[in-house]
C-alpha cells in the first residue's frame, strides 16, 4: 500500500528527478495554461508541471505517484471538451504534459502504418503521412493542437468517422504507461492478432483513467485522387438517410455526410461574410454530400446518383461544385454552422448520437420538447448524419437574455438527453465523460456496465492515482 | 463467496430447473458431439448440457453456478480449433450450448445494422443480409455451422478481413451475460459513442472466460455489384506486398489477396481433380486477387492495374477471370491449398502474423530454420498476405514416416514461433489461445500484459467460474 502521508514536497522533489533537466516546471505562469480548459469552463490546480521527452522518465514518474499514492493527471494538447485533462482544484494532483514526446518514430509505406510517440500533433501525423503518398484520416478542427494520445484516450471522431471509423479503428497497436509504473509494450503493427483480451481497445478512450499513452501505431489509408462535392437538398431527414444509402450503393467512397438545416444555413448566410446561397430556391433540409474516388476511376459518379435520386424523388435540388473554390463555398457554410449561432445569443449544446434510423423520429421529438419547455428556442440539428451524430445546438428565443437563458443549461440538457436514451442513443457521442459528465453518466448507464468499469478501474488502478474523478467515480 | 462444497448433484437440479423444459440434457449420446472438437485433438466430459433458449435462462444459470462456484465452458457451434469450448476432463463443468437461441431479432436496412441472438449460425445471418440487398462480410471456412457468438468471442478472421476487417469491427454493440449472472444490455447501434470503458472490445476475444455473448448488433455493408480476379505471378513475396499498395491505390477495393506458393500450386493440380495451371508458365510465388465494384463503377479495374503492373516490371504474368467459371477455378486452386497436403504426408500448422512488411524476411528466416532442424521439411507458406497472416503450413520430408514426422509438432512450432516474436508478431493470428495456447502464449507475451488480463480475469469473474483454465490461468 502508498503510503499517503508522506509530505508532498518530498514526492515533487522525487517527481523532479524522475522526469529530468527540463523534464518539470515550477513556474505558474508556464503552467497556467495547462490548468484552464480554452473554454474557460473548469479549471484545476497543481504543485508542479512535469514534462519528461522519454517514456522510461514516465515510467519513473507514475512508479513514483503509484508507491506514494500521488494523483497524477495526463495531458495532451490541452483541447478536450469535458475537462478530462485539468487537475482537481486540491493542488494534490501533478500534471504530466505529454507534449515533449512527439517524434514520428517509423513509418512503414508498404504496410501502411506508422507509429507515433503520444504528444504528436495530429496535423504533423496528416503531413507525415501525406508526404509519404498516404492519408490518416483523422481530421477534426482542434488538429493543430491535439496530440494523438489525447486522441486516442477519448477516442476522438471528427468528418473521417463515416468512411474510416473512429480513434479506435485507426489504431494497430499502442504502448503505454499502466498505473503501476510498467511500461506495457503493445505495439503491434498486426492486422490479426488473437492472443488474449484486447488491453489496447481498453485503453483507447478511458481518457487517462487506466494508464498513459506513450506511443502508438496508427492505420494508413491510400490517397483518394479526387473527391466530389454536392449540396443537395432534400424533402425530409428520413429522405436524407434513404440517400446516404442509395449514394453508399453507387460507388465512389462516401467520405462525408453533413446535415443541414434551414436554420442553420439563414444564420451563415445572414452573419458569415462571403457566403452565398448554395442552391436557388431554399428548402428545410440539406445535405453536404463528399465522394471520394481512387485510383483511376472515372469521375461523374456523385452526378451520375444524383440524377438518379432526383429521378426517384429523393432529392429535390442539387449543385454539384465545379471547382475547388466551389467545393470550398460549400465546406464553408458547414464549417460555419456553429460560430454562425454568436450572434443570435446564446447557444445550449449537446453531443449526442442516436442509431442512424432513428434520426427523424429523435429531431421532431426533441424540438417539441424543447420548444415545449421554452416557447422560441430555436434548435440548430447540424452534422454528421451518417454517424447518427447530429450536433442538438439550441439557439436561444429572439429578444431572451442571455445568462437567464444560459441558466437553464442543465435543465434543456436533461430534456434533451433523456430522448437520447430513449432512442438508445448516446449523451456523448465524441467528447467523452471527464469530470463534465461523470455524474450524469450514472443516470442514463445500466448499474452493470457501470459497476464493471469500476471493477476494471479498481483492478489495473488500485491506488486510484490515474486521472482519478474522471469517467467513473470509484 | 460461493460454497464450493455443494454436491454437484443439488447445484444440477437448480440448474435444470434454470433452463427449463427442454433446456437441458443428460443424454451422453446426446451430449457426446459437444465434448470433442471436430479434428478429435481436445475431449472433455460434462454431468450436464444446458440448453436454454432465452436469456433470462442463461442469466439464472449463470447466477447459480457462480453462488455455487460451478465452472460453465459456453459452447457455439463446436468449430473453434484451440479447444475453448470444450470442457476439462474433471466432470465438474456445465456445458452451455448456445444453439437454441438463434433468432434473428431485427434488422434495419437504413441504417444497415442487423441485431441477431448469438446462437445464430453464420451462413444464416449472410443470408439474411443478402435477401434485405445488403452484406455482412464476416465468412469462413466453418461458416455452415459456426454461431455468431463463438465468432465473437473468438474475434474470427476469415477472407474478409483484408477490406472489412475482423469480428472486432463488425460489430457495434453486445448483450451478454455477465459472470456474475446480471444481464448486460450493451445493444447499441451507434456509429460513435464514448461513454466509458468499451466493454464491448474486452467481450469480443475473451472466449467466454469474462460473460456469455447473448446477442450483438452487427454491421451491413453496400453489395457489390461485382468482383474481378485475377491470378498473378510476381517475382517475389517482396513484389507482391508492392502489387497489394499498387492495387489498393487503383481503384475499387481489394477485397482478397491470397499468396500462392509454387509447392502449393504443385500440389493442388497433384492431387485435386479438375484443376488446371492458371498461367502458361510456372512461378515460384502467385497472388489470387479480388477487386470489388459498387455501384455503377465501370468495370475494367484490375485488368488496367494489372497491365500498369506489368509495365513496371511488378508481376511478370497474370491471368484475369473472363467469367464466373474461372474464377471459381481460381478458387478452387486457392481454397485446396490446404487438402492437397494431405496425400503428400503429415503437415504440422502454425496460425501467425507478422507486420506485412516483414513478411519476406520471415518467410526467408522461417524457411531456412525449419529446413536446418529437418533438411527436408517442405514449408507451404500461403494465405491471407494482405493481412500479414500466412499459414505457415510444413509438409513431411518425402519418405519419412508419418508419425514420426507429426511428433516433432511442438518442436517446430517453437522454431517458428520464436522467429514470429522476433519478428513482433502473433503466434494466434486467427484461432485464438482457448486451452491449445495458454501455457505456450506465456512465453512470448510481457508479464505485464499477462498480469493486466489477469487483473481484469480476477475483476470481472472473482469466482473463476467462466470457462476456467482457458486465455489466461489464475
Amino acid at each position: 500500500m502508498p503510503s499517503q502521508n508522506r509530505p508532498l514536497s518530498e514526492t515533487i522533489s522525487r517527481l523532479k528527478d524522475a522526469a529530468g533537466a527540463g523534464g518539470w516546471s515550477e513556474d505558474q505562469s508556464e503552467i497556467a495554461p495547462h490548468l484552464v480548459e480554452w473554454r474557460d469552463r473548469y479549471r484545476g490546480a497543481t504543485p508542479i508541471l512535469l514534462k519528461p521527452d522519454s517514456v522510461p522518465a514516465i515510467s519513473r514518474i507514475v512508479s513514483i505517484c503509484a508507491s506514494t499514492g500521488t494523483p497524477i493527471v495526463p495531458q495532451g494538447g490541452n483541447t478536450g471538451l469535458v475537462g478530462g485533462q485539468i487537475p482537481d482544484m486540491s493542488g494534490a494532483q501533478v500534471l504530466l504534459c505529454l507534449k515533449r514526446l512527439n517524434r514520428i518514430r517509423t513509418i512503414d509505406i508498404d504496410a501502411a502504418t506508422m507509429t507515433v510517440d503520444s504528444g504528436c500533433v495530429l496535423a504533423d501525423i496528416q503531413r507525415h503521412a501525406d508526404d509519404s503518398g498516404l492519408l490518416f484520416p483523422l481530421s477534426l478542427a482542434s488538429e493543430g493542437s491535439a496530440t494523438m494520445g489525447g486522441l486516442i484516450s477519448t477516442n476522438a471522431g471528427g468528418t473521417g468517422v463515416l468512411a474510416y471509423g473512429n480513434t479506435r479503428e485507426l489504431v494497430l497497436g499502442l504502448e503505454a504507461v499502466l498505473p503501476d509504473g510498467r511500461i506495457w509494450n503493445g505495439l503491434r503493427a498486426l492486422r490479426k492478432d488473437n492472443t488474449g483480451y484486447d488491453l489496447k481497445q481498453l485503453l483507447i478512450g478511458a481518457e487517462g483513467t487506466l494508464g498513459v499513452v506513450t506511443a502508438a501505431v496508427l492505420k494508413l489509408f491510400p490517397k483518394p485522387t479526387s473527391i466530389e462535392s454536392a449540396m443537395v437538398a432534400v424533402p425530409s431527414v428520413a429522405d436524407a438517410i434513404r440517400l446516404l444509402s442509395f449514394a453508399r450503393r453507387s460507388g465512389g467512397t462516401v467520405t462525408a455526410f453533413e446535415l443541414i438545416p434551414r436554420i442553420g444555413l439563414d444564420f451563415v448566410l445572414r452573419h458569415i461574410p462571403g457566403t452565398r446561397a448554395p442552391l436557388e430556391q431554399t428548402h428545410d433540409w440539406q445535405v453536404l454530400i463528399d465522394v471520394s474516388l481512387f485510383g483511376e476511376t472515372q469521375g461523374g459518379i456523385l452526378q451520375d446518383t444524383l440524377v438518379q435520386a432526383a429521378n426517384t424523388g429523393l432529392i429535390t435540388d442539387a449543385s454539384v461544385a465545379q471547382s475547388n473554390a466551389q467545393r470550398e463555398a460549400f465546406w464553408k457554410i458547414r464549417d460555419a454552422l456553429s460560430e454562425s449561432q454568436k450572434p443570435e445569443g446564446g447557444s445550449i449544446k449537446h453531443d449526442v448520437s442516436v442509431p442512424i434510423s432513428s434520426i427523424p423520429a429523435f429531431l421532431d421529438e426533441a424540438t417539441a420538447a424543447v420548444t415545449r419547455a421554452m416557447p422560441g428556442a430555436r434548435p440548430v440539428p447540424f452534422g454528421h448524419l451518417g454517424d447518427g451524430n447530429i450536433h442538438y445546438n439550441v439557439s436561444q428565443p429572439v429578444g431572451m437574455d442571455k445568462q437567464a437563458f444560459l441558466k437553464r443549461w442543465s435543465e434543456i440538457n436533461a430534456i434533451v438527453h433523456d430522448l437520447v436514451h430513449r432512442f438508445h442513443g448516446s449523451i456523448s457521442a465524441e467528447h467523452g465523460i471527464g469530470i463534465s459528465k461523470v455524474d450524469e453518466i450514472t443516470r442514463y448507464k445500466a448499474k452493470t456496465e457501470l459497476d464493471a468499469m469500476r471493477a476494471i478501474k479498481r483492478a489495473l488502478d488500485p491506488n486510484n492515482i490515474m486521472n482519478p474523478g474522471k469517467v467513473v467515480r470509484i
